[in-house]
Protein backbone atom coordinates (compact mmCIF):
# COMPACT_ATOMS: atom_id res chain seq x y z
CA UNK A 1 0.00 0.00 0.00
CA UNK A 2 1.33 3.34 -1.04
CA UNK A 3 0.57 6.48 0.33
CA UNK A 4 -1.18 8.98 -2.28
CA UNK A 5 0.27 12.15 -1.30
CA UNK A 6 -1.35 15.91 -1.65
CA UNK A 7 0.17 18.74 -2.96
CA UNK A 8 0.03 20.44 0.86
CA UNK A 9 1.54 17.49 2.53
CA UNK A 10 4.39 17.19 -0.25
CA UNK A 11 5.16 20.57 0.43
CA UNK A 12 5.12 20.18 4.31
CA UNK A 13 7.94 17.72 3.92
CA UNK A 14 9.67 19.04 1.47
CA UNK A 15 9.90 22.07 3.39
CA UNK A 16 10.78 20.34 7.10
CA UNK A 17 14.08 18.75 4.84
CA UNK A 18 15.05 21.97 3.28
CA UNK A 19 14.62 23.92 6.81
CA UNK A 20 17.36 21.13 8.58
CA UNK A 21 19.46 22.30 6.03
CA UNK A 22 19.24 25.34 7.33
CA UNK A 23 19.83 25.04 10.24
CA UNK A 24 22.88 23.47 9.38
CA UNK A 25 24.01 26.22 7.81
CA UNK A 26 22.67 28.89 10.77
CA UNK A 27 24.24 26.99 13.30
CA UNK A 28 28.03 26.78 11.58
CA UNK A 29 27.34 30.34 11.18
CA UNK A 30 27.07 31.37 13.96
CA UNK A 31 30.18 29.80 15.25
CA UNK A 32 31.84 31.86 12.10
CA UNK A 33 32.47 28.30 10.27
CA UNK A 34 32.43 29.78 6.53
CA UNK A 35 34.43 27.00 4.82
CA UNK A 36 31.80 24.66 6.03
CA UNK A 37 29.01 26.69 5.10
CA UNK A 38 29.99 26.89 2.10
CA UNK A 39 30.98 23.08 1.72
CA UNK A 40 27.33 22.44 3.05
CA UNK A 41 26.09 24.72 0.11
CA UNK A 42 27.84 22.92 -2.00
CA UNK A 43 26.53 19.43 -1.15
CA UNK A 44 22.65 20.62 -1.16
CA UNK A 45 23.42 21.90 -4.78
CA UNK A 46 24.92 18.67 -5.54
CA UNK A 47 21.95 16.73 -3.80
CA UNK A 48 19.24 19.06 -6.12
CA UNK A 49 20.85 18.07 -9.05
CA UNK A 50 21.05 14.58 -8.25
CA UNK A 51 17.29 14.87 -7.65
CA UNK A 52 16.68 16.68 -10.98
CA UNK A 53 18.68 14.16 -12.41
CA UNK A 54 16.07 11.21 -11.06
CA UNK A 55 13.42 13.77 -12.18
CA UNK A 56 15.14 13.35 -16.17
CA UNK A 57 15.36 9.73 -16.18
CA UNK A 58 10.96 10.44 -17.13
CA UNK A 59 10.62 7.64 -14.34
CA UNK A 60 7.57 9.50 -12.45
CA UNK A 61 6.39 6.72 -10.32
CA UNK A 62 9.61 5.20 -9.60
CA UNK A 63 11.24 9.20 -8.78
CA UNK A 64 7.98 9.61 -6.60
CA UNK A 65 8.77 6.37 -4.19
CA UNK A 66 12.48 7.55 -3.92
CA UNK A 67 11.82 11.07 -3.33
CA UNK A 68 9.47 10.69 -0.33
CA UNK A 69 10.36 7.10 1.39
CA UNK A 70 12.06 9.07 4.05
CA UNK A 71 9.08 10.60 5.04
CA UNK A 72 6.87 7.09 5.78
CA UNK A 73 7.70 5.08 8.72
CA UNK A 74 10.47 2.52 7.88
CA UNK A 75 13.00 0.75 9.16
CA UNK A 76 15.77 2.09 6.56
CA UNK A 77 16.91 5.32 5.40
CA UNK A 78 16.94 5.43 1.71
CA UNK A 79 19.65 7.66 -0.69
CA UNK A 80 19.91 7.57 -4.32
CA UNK A 81 22.37 8.89 -6.48
CA UNK A 82 22.13 8.98 -10.47
CA UNK A 83 25.56 8.76 -12.60
CA UNK A 84 26.15 8.96 -16.33
CA UNK A 85 23.96 10.07 -19.10
CA UNK A 86 20.76 11.66 -18.43
CA UNK A 87 18.25 9.35 -20.65
CA UNK A 88 13.94 8.54 -21.28
CA UNK A 89 13.39 5.01 -18.99
CA UNK A 90 10.11 5.64 -18.79
CA UNK A 91 9.16 1.91 -20.45
CA UNK A 92 10.66 0.33 -17.23
CA UNK A 93 8.72 3.39 -14.52
CA UNK A 94 5.37 0.80 -13.54
CA UNK A 95 7.65 -2.40 -13.14
CA UNK A 96 10.69 -0.84 -11.89
CA UNK A 97 7.95 0.84 -9.34
CA UNK A 98 6.54 -2.19 -8.47
CA UNK A 99 9.59 -3.98 -7.99
CA UNK A 100 11.11 -1.59 -5.62
CA UNK A 101 8.28 -1.45 -3.65
CA UNK A 102 7.82 -4.92 -3.08
CA UNK A 103 11.85 -5.46 -2.52
CA UNK A 104 11.69 -2.39 0.08
CA UNK A 105 8.89 -4.73 1.93
CA UNK A 106 10.63 -7.89 2.36
CA UNK A 107 13.94 -5.69 3.27
CA UNK A 108 11.85 -3.60 6.01
CA UNK A 109 10.39 -6.79 7.59
CA UNK A 110 13.63 -8.70 7.63
CA UNK A 111 15.69 -6.17 9.17
CA UNK A 112 16.87 -4.83 12.71
CA UNK A 113 14.83 -1.94 13.81
CA UNK A 114 16.64 -0.52 16.38
CA UNK A 115 19.48 -0.19 14.14
CA UNK A 116 20.26 2.34 11.71
CA UNK A 117 20.04 1.28 8.58
CA UNK A 118 20.63 2.02 5.35
CA UNK A 119 20.00 1.70 1.67
CA UNK A 120 21.86 3.86 -0.90
CA UNK A 121 21.23 3.23 -4.82
CA UNK A 122 23.19 3.96 -7.50
CA UNK A 123 21.84 4.31 -11.14
CA UNK A 124 23.82 4.11 -13.52
CA UNK A 125 23.43 4.91 -17.37
CA UNK A 126 25.90 3.62 -20.18
CA UNK A 127 24.45 3.97 -23.67
CA UNK A 128 21.55 1.69 -23.88
CA UNK A 129 21.93 0.45 -20.50
CA UNK A 130 20.82 0.88 -17.28
CA UNK A 131 22.56 -0.65 -13.88
CA UNK A 132 21.35 -0.34 -10.40
CA UNK A 133 23.16 -1.07 -7.37
CA UNK A 134 21.36 -1.89 -4.24
CA UNK A 135 23.76 -1.18 -1.02
CA UNK A 136 22.65 -1.80 1.97
CA UNK A 137 24.48 -1.36 5.25
CA UNK A 138 22.51 -2.46 9.07
CA UNK A 139 21.58 -5.12 10.65
CA UNK A 140 19.61 -8.35 8.46
CA UNK A 141 17.80 -10.40 10.37
CA UNK A 142 16.36 -12.89 8.44
CA UNK A 143 19.00 -13.35 6.09
CA UNK A 144 17.23 -16.34 4.32
CA UNK A 145 14.18 -14.16 3.55
CA UNK A 146 15.87 -11.92 1.01
CA UNK A 147 18.35 -14.61 0.06
CA UNK A 148 15.11 -16.36 -1.02
CA UNK A 149 13.39 -13.62 -2.56
CA UNK A 150 16.15 -13.04 -4.63
CA UNK A 151 16.65 -16.23 -5.69
CA UNK A 152 12.45 -16.33 -6.80
CA UNK A 153 12.86 -13.30 -8.95
CA UNK A 154 16.27 -14.60 -10.43
CA UNK A 155 14.38 -17.17 -11.45
CA UNK A 156 11.42 -15.51 -12.78
CA UNK A 157 11.33 -14.06 -16.31
CA UNK A 158 11.54 -10.30 -15.64
CA UNK A 159 12.41 -6.69 -17.44
CA UNK A 160 15.78 -6.70 -15.25
CA UNK A 161 18.76 -9.10 -14.77
CA UNK A 162 20.24 -9.99 -11.76
CA UNK A 163 23.77 -9.92 -12.52
CA UNK A 164 24.63 -10.16 -8.67
CA UNK A 165 23.37 -10.28 -5.15
CA UNK A 166 25.50 -11.04 -1.54
CA UNK A 167 23.26 -10.71 1.10
CA UNK A 168 25.21 -10.77 4.78
CA UNK A 169 23.91 -10.06 7.94
CA UNK A 170 25.63 -6.71 8.44
CA UNK A 171 25.62 -5.64 4.54
CA UNK A 172 23.78 -6.64 1.10
CA UNK A 173 24.65 -5.62 -2.93
CA UNK A 174 22.30 -6.07 -5.55
CA UNK A 175 23.38 -5.41 -9.14
CA UNK A 176 20.33 -5.44 -11.74
CA UNK A 177 20.65 -4.59 -15.62
CA UNK A 178 18.18 -3.54 -17.42
CA UNK A 179 18.52 -3.35 -21.36
CA UNK A 180 16.63 -0.87 -23.72
CA UNK A 181 14.31 -1.91 -25.93
CA UNK B 1 -9.42 24.95 -14.76
CA UNK B 2 -6.88 24.36 -12.48
CA UNK B 3 -3.70 21.90 -12.86
CA UNK B 4 -3.22 18.98 -11.09
CA UNK B 5 0.01 18.82 -9.93
CA UNK B 6 1.67 15.36 -9.30
CA UNK B 7 4.16 14.89 -6.85
CA UNK B 8 7.49 15.06 -9.14
CA UNK B 9 5.91 18.44 -10.20
CA UNK B 10 5.59 20.07 -6.99
CA UNK B 11 9.13 18.38 -5.60
CA UNK B 12 10.80 20.18 -9.32
CA UNK B 13 9.17 23.56 -8.57
CA UNK B 14 9.93 23.60 -5.28
CA UNK B 15 13.70 22.59 -5.52
CA UNK B 16 13.61 25.53 -8.21
CA UNK B 17 12.35 28.02 -5.18
CA UNK B 18 14.81 26.29 -2.81
CA UNK B 19 17.91 26.61 -5.06
CA UNK B 20 17.11 30.29 -5.77
CA UNK B 21 17.02 30.82 -2.06
CA UNK B 22 20.59 28.89 -1.80
CA UNK B 23 21.97 30.63 -4.92
CA UNK B 24 21.03 34.30 -2.78
CA UNK B 25 22.78 32.55 -0.08
CA UNK B 26 25.55 31.85 -1.79
CA UNK B 27 26.22 34.71 -3.66
CA UNK B 28 26.63 36.99 -0.55
CA UNK B 29 29.37 34.47 0.99
CA UNK B 30 31.09 34.90 -1.56
CA UNK B 31 31.22 38.35 -1.18
CA UNK B 32 31.75 37.78 2.48
CA UNK B 33 28.65 39.99 3.11
CA UNK B 34 27.89 37.67 5.91
CA UNK B 35 25.36 39.87 7.96
CA UNK B 36 23.65 40.06 4.92
CA UNK B 37 23.43 35.98 4.84
CA UNK B 38 22.45 35.89 8.53
CA UNK B 39 19.46 38.05 7.32
CA UNK B 40 18.16 36.28 4.31
CA UNK B 41 18.01 32.75 6.56
CA UNK B 42 16.56 34.69 8.60
CA UNK B 43 13.91 35.55 6.00
CA UNK B 44 14.12 31.94 4.36
CA UNK B 45 12.79 30.77 8.21
CA UNK B 46 9.83 33.37 8.35
CA UNK B 47 8.96 32.68 5.20
CA UNK B 48 8.73 28.76 6.00
CA UNK B 49 6.91 29.27 8.97
CA UNK B 50 4.19 31.77 7.43
CA UNK B 51 3.76 28.76 4.79
CA UNK B 52 3.46 26.35 7.58
CA UNK B 53 0.94 28.83 9.18
CA UNK B 54 -1.22 29.02 5.87
CA UNK B 55 -0.98 25.00 6.21
CA UNK B 56 -2.06 25.15 9.76
CA UNK B 57 -5.25 26.96 8.82
CA UNK B 58 -6.63 23.95 7.46
CA UNK B 59 -7.99 24.93 4.07
CA UNK B 60 -5.89 21.99 2.24
CA UNK B 61 -7.24 23.24 -1.31
CA UNK B 62 -7.00 27.23 -1.09
CA UNK B 63 -3.69 26.56 0.58
CA UNK B 64 -2.35 24.59 -2.12
CA UNK B 65 -3.75 27.56 -4.79
CA UNK B 66 -1.93 29.93 -2.90
CA UNK B 67 1.54 27.74 -2.59
CA UNK B 68 1.70 26.91 -6.38
CA UNK B 69 0.06 29.84 -8.00
CA UNK B 70 3.44 31.11 -8.84
CA UNK B 71 4.21 28.18 -10.80
CA UNK B 72 2.05 28.83 -12.95
CA UNK B 73 2.09 31.66 -15.97
CA UNK B 74 0.20 34.61 -14.74
CA UNK B 75 0.18 38.77 -15.21
CA UNK B 76 0.66 38.81 -10.96
CA UNK B 77 2.89 37.48 -8.74
CA UNK B 78 1.41 36.10 -5.33
CA UNK B 79 2.51 36.72 -1.77
CA UNK B 80 1.05 35.85 1.32
CA UNK B 81 0.80 36.49 4.73
CA UNK B 82 -0.82 35.09 8.18
CA UNK B 83 -1.06 37.06 11.34
CA UNK B 84 -2.71 36.15 14.04
CA UNK B 85 -4.34 33.11 16.08
CA UNK B 86 -4.04 29.37 13.94
CA UNK B 87 -7.76 28.02 13.41
CA UNK B 88 -8.77 25.56 11.98
CA UNK B 89 -10.82 27.41 9.23
CA UNK B 90 -11.57 23.93 7.06
CA UNK B 91 -15.30 25.32 7.01
CA UNK B 92 -14.34 27.81 4.57
CA UNK B 93 -12.06 25.90 2.30
CA UNK B 94 -14.41 25.46 -1.05
CA UNK B 95 -16.33 28.40 -0.76
CA UNK B 96 -12.76 30.67 -0.43
CA UNK B 97 -10.80 28.47 -3.01
CA UNK B 98 -13.24 29.20 -5.80
CA UNK B 99 -13.95 32.58 -5.07
CA UNK B 100 -10.06 33.07 -5.26
CA UNK B 101 -9.61 31.19 -8.13
CA UNK B 102 -12.61 33.65 -9.86
CA UNK B 103 -10.94 36.42 -8.49
CA UNK B 104 -7.49 35.67 -9.47
CA UNK B 105 -8.94 35.17 -13.26
CA UNK B 106 -10.64 38.46 -13.56
CA UNK B 107 -7.70 40.53 -12.06
CA UNK B 108 -5.25 38.43 -14.50
CA UNK B 109 -7.02 39.65 -17.48
CA UNK B 110 -7.41 42.78 -16.42
CA UNK B 111 -4.14 44.15 -16.01
CA UNK B 112 -1.35 45.04 -17.75
CA UNK B 113 0.68 41.79 -18.48
CA UNK B 114 4.16 44.11 -19.17
CA UNK B 115 3.98 45.40 -15.87
CA UNK B 116 5.28 44.16 -12.52
CA UNK B 117 2.15 43.12 -10.79
CA UNK B 118 1.88 42.44 -7.41
CA UNK B 119 -0.52 40.53 -4.92
CA UNK B 120 -0.25 40.41 -1.26
CA UNK B 121 -2.54 38.59 0.56
CA UNK B 122 -2.82 39.23 4.50
CA UNK B 123 -4.89 36.42 6.55
CA UNK B 124 -5.78 37.75 9.85
CA UNK B 125 -7.67 35.35 12.64
CA UNK B 126 -8.71 37.04 15.39
CA UNK B 127 -11.18 35.03 18.11
CA UNK B 128 -13.85 33.84 15.78
CA UNK B 129 -13.18 36.22 12.81
CA UNK B 130 -11.24 36.15 9.82
CA UNK B 131 -9.94 38.86 7.52
CA UNK B 132 -8.49 39.05 4.15
CA UNK B 133 -6.74 42.28 2.72
CA UNK B 134 -5.85 41.73 -1.05
CA UNK B 135 -3.40 44.32 -1.40
CA UNK B 136 -2.61 44.90 -5.17
CA UNK B 137 -0.03 46.75 -6.80
CA UNK B 138 0.71 46.90 -10.66
CA UNK B 139 -1.27 48.64 -13.22
CA UNK B 140 -4.68 47.74 -13.36
CA UNK B 141 -5.97 48.61 -17.47
CA UNK B 142 -9.80 47.51 -16.91
CA UNK B 143 -10.99 48.73 -13.60
CA UNK B 144 -14.46 48.71 -14.62
CA UNK B 145 -14.31 45.03 -15.39
CA UNK B 146 -12.48 44.35 -11.62
CA UNK B 147 -15.00 46.83 -9.66
CA UNK B 148 -18.50 45.24 -11.79
CA UNK B 149 -17.13 42.28 -10.43
CA UNK B 150 -16.85 43.38 -6.73
CA UNK B 151 -20.04 45.20 -7.14
CA UNK B 152 -21.92 41.74 -8.13
CA UNK B 153 -20.25 40.05 -5.61
CA UNK B 154 -21.00 42.37 -2.67
CA UNK B 155 -24.81 42.06 -4.16
CA UNK B 156 -24.80 38.02 -3.65
CA UNK B 157 -25.22 36.05 -1.01
CA UNK B 158 -22.15 34.69 0.19
CA UNK B 159 -20.05 32.94 3.14
CA UNK B 160 -18.25 36.64 3.67
CA UNK B 161 -19.07 39.94 3.98
CA UNK B 162 -16.91 42.61 1.56
CA UNK B 163 -16.02 45.60 4.36
CA UNK B 164 -14.51 47.53 1.54
CA UNK B 165 -13.13 47.69 -2.06
CA UNK B 166 -11.15 50.63 -3.48
CA UNK B 167 -9.81 49.84 -7.49
CA UNK B 168 -7.38 52.49 -8.59
CA UNK B 169 -5.32 52.39 -12.04
CA UNK B 170 -2.06 51.86 -10.17
CA UNK B 171 -3.81 50.28 -6.48
CA UNK B 172 -6.62 47.62 -5.57
CA UNK B 173 -7.47 47.32 -1.91
CA UNK B 174 -10.35 44.41 -0.98
CA UNK B 175 -10.93 43.66 2.51
CA UNK B 176 -13.06 40.93 2.87
CA UNK B 177 -14.60 39.32 6.68
CA UNK B 178 -15.65 35.45 7.43
CA UNK B 179 -17.80 35.21 10.71
CA UNK B 180 -17.31 30.88 12.26
CA UNK B 181 -20.36 29.30 12.12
Amino acid sequence: MKKEWNVVEVLSHSRHDWLNKIQLLKGNLSLNKIDRVKEIIEEIVHESQNESHLTNLKMQKFAELLMTYNWEQHHFRLEYEIVGDLKDCSEYDDSLHNWCIEFFSVLDHSIDCNNDNNLSISIETFNDELRFFFDFSGIITDREVVRNWFKKQRSEESFFQILDYQVQTDEMLVVLRLQSS
